[in-house]
């Protein structure tokens, strides 16, 4: 049985930093040596919508966040040759620090109060935005990673899920990772992120009440039947393991949109036991080789994990994982124009069918 | 007092052609001499996907629309010199015709039926999707339109509405325009499009429901009590005249985002009388020309009609349009990553307040 050892500590302007190990015998313990490290600038609020009845979160700060830079100032490399990053080890197997450009922040109450303007209300940004760093190795991927170190990930996702839901003022736990200067990744170390938010994002809250409204009504779970729908049906199976299964949904919104998730009814990561947690690094992998090889070069994808949220629906909710591109040929993105901004449905050139028969094409 | 002509004809494959002229005298009746014209193909399909109860629109047919032709062959040219485009006449006001490459069509149901498979439901894509062509001129923007022009486009998109609502089939009409590349604009000819939706949108059905909600609970429209709280507050407001009022929402998404409305509750457009038109044609252009003065080139941008259900909400809705634009800064863009995508929670750089400021600066 693999064992993922933690350490943690903090960089020199008090953001907390975890290193998550696979392997014994690694020291940690190198400090954060920097000196200019400015604190963390004005925090975010949170403004309610009440004609579309949605949050948009108002970060100012982000706009100055780092973009794009060359890979020998990569903040997400380890600490070596007098370059100073976010990680001060000179090595390291998975780290996770807390995002300097936060979303949100546990510090967030302390800027800005709740403050209610008619029947508007804005709130601080309270909560915590982490970043997953997946490997010391600036050009690697996570579908280039050995099975080993994906397995590491899935540990260190499931310890901070763990964590930020023990959190009163945390409702959800996002974690997810862009990949791809196409859908907007401004740093090219692989690394994921992980959001916890002070509400329930309003797609997962529709898909919670869904769950539950399907679970009164029938004593099913939504998601198991819909599991068992795909495996009768079969021409959207993209691969199934003894654990795990993907398919293209149905109604699949990106041009290439794999759905994963555990045949076992389960709510989150951190419930996920030790031969879940393997056959999902050999799936994941999987997955995610074979949107390297869609088009010619790796397609930009976007892999986002629907957990329970932290105190609702825990019964109902079954644990998924949502990969997909917005690349819909080798010369063409899909682009969400005013149909899918502002009127939130999508068109997809892209039948499930065809996806998922091309999905199984590219097998690793 | 303004009087805009419509000339209805159809083109070689049977789609509708409508021509709306401000001016008296031209005719019209140049037939579409094209010949290699194929029919249309196969049409789409809306798919429930019963986890986030949302539609897609499949439309496998669009993966072959026309991408960025050079603008000796654009299809929304008028037809000169032996160049036969989808307007057979020499010149034209504003023209909208039936899409080649629809999401919706009232063909639909003649291809597909409804299929019904497990708890899953697919249905014909029903409806309909209208081009209109804002002008003649290649090279030009809605910005640059003289206001009579704008006057016409606002007639057509009224009349549109008017006959896309009276379709038994059609639920909602969206009348809206992607400008610019970087937001999946195909055609830089000068044009939007009308979606004639065989749903209501899901974003608008919660507007809707939530506009209801509020008659209901107060007496009052939910959009004019926002509007009179933004002009107490005065700080979001761009531009203001005698019937329109353009303000930044509180909770505003998009870097730069204007939410533009009568100060009279009206339903949609068919219902703006003749000042009310003059007076937005005047607004609406005030507002392009400030988001094409906003950076150092013209902003791509959105802009998106949110008029009242074809049957339902007709009450309590108020008439607006959004017209935002992706653009952050002069050298970025905004991206729809995990948060946006996945989440559909907006994370915002600009806070209302600034953005507003800054549109204000801009004006023409």
């Amino acid at each position: 049985m693999d064992v993922t050892l933690r350490y943690a500590t903090r960089l020199a302007d008090g953001r907390e930093l975890l290193y998550f190990d696979h392997r014994l015998g690694f020291d940690r313990s190198a400090p954060d040596e920097r000196t200019d490290l400015a604190q963390a600038g004005p925090v975010s609020q949170v403004r309610w919508d009440p004609l579309f009845e949605e949050y948009t979160v108002v970060a100012g700060h982000r706009q100055l966040r780092t973009n794009l830079p060359p890979s020998d100032q990569c903040p997400l490399c380890p600490s070596r040759n007098g370059q100073h990053t976010e990680i001060p080890a000179e090595d390291y197997e998975v780290a996770v620090f807390e995002n300097r450009f936060p979303a949100f922040s546990m510090s967030a109450a302390q800027h800005s109060g709740t403050q209610a303007r008619g029947d508007r209300l804005s709130a601080p940004g309270t909560g915590r935005c982490e970043v997953v760093c997946f490997s010391s190795d600036h050009d690697a991927s996570f579908a280039q990673l050995p099975l080993s170190q994906a397995r590491t990930v899935i540990d260190a996702w499931a310890d901070r899920t763990q964590a930020l839901s023990a959190i009163d003022a945390i409702s959800y736990v996002f974690c997810f990772e862009n990949r791809g200067g196409e859908i907007g990744a401004t740093l090219t170390h692989p690394h994921g992120q992980i959001y916890g938010y002070p509400f329930i994002p309003p797609r997962f809250a529709r898909a919670g009440a869904a769950a539950q409204r399907h679970l009164d009504n029938t004593g099913r779970c939504l998601q198991c039947d819909q599991l068992a729908a795909e495996l009768t049906a079969g021409e959207r199976i993209v691969h199934q393991t003894a654990q795990w299964v993907a398919y293209v949904p149905f109604a699949a919104r990106w041009p290439y949109e794999v759905r994963m998730m555990p045949r076992e009814h389960v709510a989150g990561l951190p419930d996920l036991d030790d031969a879940q947690r393997d056959g999902l690094a050999r799936m994941y992998l999987n997955v995610l080789q074979r949107f390297a090889r869609l088009f010619d070069v790796p397609a930009p994808y976007i892999a986002a994990w629907q957990q329970a949220p932290a105190r609702e629906f825990r019964t109902s909710w079954h644990l998924a994982a949502e990969v997909f591109t917005t690349r819909r040929a080798s010369d063409r993105l899909k682009y969400l124009a005013g149909a899918e901004s502002s009127a939130a449905t999508w068109i997809n050139d892209i039948p499930a069918e065809t996806a998922a028969a091309r999905l199984r094409e590219v097998a690793p």
